[in-house]
């Protein structure tokens, strides 16, 4: 049996229970139940708590025992001494998996932990009863209705997370989910003590759901099996993968929070590369690659033109790309004199990048800029930019106005009138002001399927490493 | 006469004239005289404009000599090849300083755009006119209600900005003063035809209202001025520099934007190095400098202690700082008994990075972290952080809940009790929910003078070169 069709039923279970449930702000209730409430689990769910009778308007029970039905997920948020036992109510449930939000296991190099985690396992090994965990937050699958934690979103996407940690596993899929790359499934799997970062490569790597990998690893137990699980994935799809704990201290840290033996920086930047799979540096950078493999079709070569509004930000811009390797060709007579032919603003610089000046002349200006310039055959990827916080005017005034919401949507159906690749960047900003329409352009831009940067230094390292995917496999 | 006694009055004007105004959304009426006429300026402001007898319901008149009164300082955003007559009327109203938006000069290229910004020059020069620009925003200084910009604040702080381009200026302006760190003076400088960033580094350099200057440069005209006036400003108060145009294309669009030689990336890093100067790389970076010299107090050792929520987080802030090559040193026996003491979590995690797991456990728990850390005489800085969406709750709890207002608040009470240096990481979100709380709680350090960075990554980088700064000064 593949690890596929060994894996794949933990992400449809009918049933669920949370055993150790609660409503006070940041429990469990919260956390775990709220979701199943409301966001759309079609089947039962129930709660097991040993001194509770309801949590949240629902009953519990007192233990898995007392449930009438079947039970095929269970979330797990007792104390660990208490996990052996309800291991044993699992197997007699026949429970298909358990996720253990539950830590104090081999992460606390106790070796009463230590013990407690190999006794749940051999209880679940020898009974067929699978763990996401301990000291994770378990699986996410909005197309079931399985939830890492509430507020996630319950749309279904292509994108698949492997994460040892749970907050970042949450991150990962809330900002994912907002810059248009949907999540698939997600499993945020701590210790490892059962279903490993290797398993659920081989998983991802075979579900039809997912096209693009993203991966949060502090440590592996088997080496030699994560290289060729990591072969095999990169193999069929794009995988990325940030390592954690790639400093000393940041390895005692990952000890400390997943029981992880880190490894050597330089051993794991080595692996990756030789398995076809792509670093990441930074959490952003692993959203960033899911964007950027989400939206963008395969590109091979590295020219780019930059258009949008403001002369010191077109330089940063163009030292962002030259740095991240990319190639900025200077714009042809031919395209300059359809632009001029076309456009008349005094401050419109015609070269690449072209800085327009001030998009306030008009619409016609920036769909003719976009319309030449998707024309223009030596560029692979044209990237249109609005940089909010430059602007001289108001935010209140453009805000009101709805200027860039109008430029954003000439872009976006500009886009979609042509074939050339497009990525936006809308360069993020901090202020009140301005935040709310770069959130509703960014919205905008996503519901359309277009990739979106937060700045051009993260579309120049997002595609450095996109473009250097599709130069290896040829 | 010093520099700073021959510039100084061009930021104290009492009259100001606006020549070239109108009133449509992006114009120069909604950016230039909308702040002159909201936000406090006390002395006089006329309009000028050929065609017009009204904008914005102020009365315009057809040419500078037609205004009864004086007129120390006029901004300028007619078209390039009406200025030389305009600069005739300056000398006649005896103009201290013009601020010239028009493009359209030495930037261009052209040997028309050369030949009027020599044309101009020549004017000013000989009878004392000083000119900003031209292709410039000007002059934002709040004590005096000078602005570049409508959207500026009127906050007067002790950050000087020189900034050859207008955008960048407005950026730097704006997102700096939401951080904290509001401006005393900014110049947006543009092509320098006559003053130039040496000029502005000696008159930032005597300039008390001034503690820190923070530089945008895409070239100077003369080296070797500029390196003796950046080695004196750097001499007296910390100078960070960001160089624009860097890469080949880069330095093209420099040319094309304010027309600037941008010379060697390398000869830059080593001339700001030598000068004592510090160098950015992007202008976020500008920014986060400008918070650590305006909050920071001098530290000259690179040991640092953090604590905040959530393993993977803690795993990546600890390689995101030794990466910057600040020091995590372990928690001592003592102090970790002195938290074991006042702490009963179970998930508390006692090492440095401390994990306090959830705060969700009660304001002590925050308090009592905080005072024991601040009493580690081996720490030079605390770092307390805040990874609002890693938590498992939905935000709408949270933020409903004011739970993470309440650990600012007490952050923000036991940072004014202490004398250890503390700066915090408000991890930056771009979701609409939780950017409520970050934007708030933002606003409540700033306010209590505290230095706050976006990111782990972030706050690296700018201690990295804070304590290089004063470990070079000794």
């Amino acid at each position: 049996m593949s690890v596929f069709s060994k894996l794949n039923h933990i992400f449809h279970p009918e049933s669920v229970a949370i055993v150790g449930a609660s409503e006070e702000v940041g429990s469990m209730g919260a956390m775990f139940l709220k979701p199943f409430l409301t966001q759309g689990f079609k089947g039962s769910v129930y709660l097991v708590h040993r001194n509770k009778t309801e949590v949240m308007g629902m009953k519990c029970y007192p233990s898995l025992r007392d449930i009438p039905g079947e039970i095929d997920y269970v979330i797990i948020a007792i104390s660990a001494s208490n996990t052996p036992e309800l291991m044993k109510e699992c197997v007699e449930k026949k429970v298909k998996v358990c996720t253990f939000f539950t830590a104090g296991f081999s992460e606390s190099g106790t070796e009463e932990g230590i013990a407690l985690e190999n006794e749940i396992l051999e209880i679940a090994c020898a009974n067929g009863v699978r763990i996401v965990g301990p000291n994770s937050m378990g699986i996410y699958s909005p197309a079931t209705g399985l939830y890492l934690s509430s507020g996630l979103s319950s749309r279904s996407g292509s994108l698949g997370i492997i994460c040892q940690s749970g907050g970042n596993a949450i991150y990962l899929s809330r900002v994912s989910e907002m810059r248009g790359a949907a999540v698939s499934k997600a499993v945020s799997y701590g210790n490892a003590c059962d279903i490993s970062e290797s398993d659920l490569l081989e998983y991802f790597a075979e579900d039809a759901e997912t096209k693009v990998i993203i991966a949060y690893i502090e440590g592996v137990k088997d080496g030699k099996r994560f290289y060729s699980a990591l072969k095999k994935a990169a193999g069929v799809k794009p995988v990325i993968i940030l390592k954690g704990g790639k400093t000393e201290i940041g390895a005692k840290t990952a000890a400390s929070h997943t029981g992880a033996l880190s490894g050597s920086a330089n051993a794991w930047t080595a692996m990756i590369r030789q398995a076809g799979a792509i670093q990441a540096d930074t959490l952003d950078e692993l959203i960033d690659m899911a964007v950027a493999f989400t939206h963008i079709p395969p590109l091979r070569q590295r020219r780019v033109s930059i258009m949008g509004v403001g002369g010191g930000v077109s330089v940063l811009a163009a030292d962002s790309l030259l740095n991240a390797n990319l190639l900025l060709p200077p714009l042809p007579d031919e395209v300059k004199e359809k632009l001029q032919q076309k456009i008349n603003n005094p401050g419109y610089i015609y070269t690449n990048p072209i800085d327009t000046l001030d998009l306030f002349k008009g619409m016609d200006e920036v769909r003719n800029t976009v319309e030449a310039l998707s024309e223009w055959d030596e560029i692979d990827i044209l990237i249109p930019h609005m940089a909010y916080d430059i602007m001289g005017i108001d935010p209140e005034i453009w805000i009101d106005s709805g200027l860039t919401k109008s430029i954003v949507n000439v872009l976006v159906d500009c886009i979609k009138k042509t074939d050339k690749p497009m990525a936006i960047v809308l360069h993020y900003v901090a202020l009140a002001k301005t935040y709310q329409a770069f959130s509703e352009e960014l919205r905008i831009c996503c519901e359309a399927g277009i990739a979106v940067f937060l700045s051009m230094d993260a579309a120049g390292k997002a595609l450095d490493k996109f473009i250097e995917y599709y130069e290896n496999i040829g």
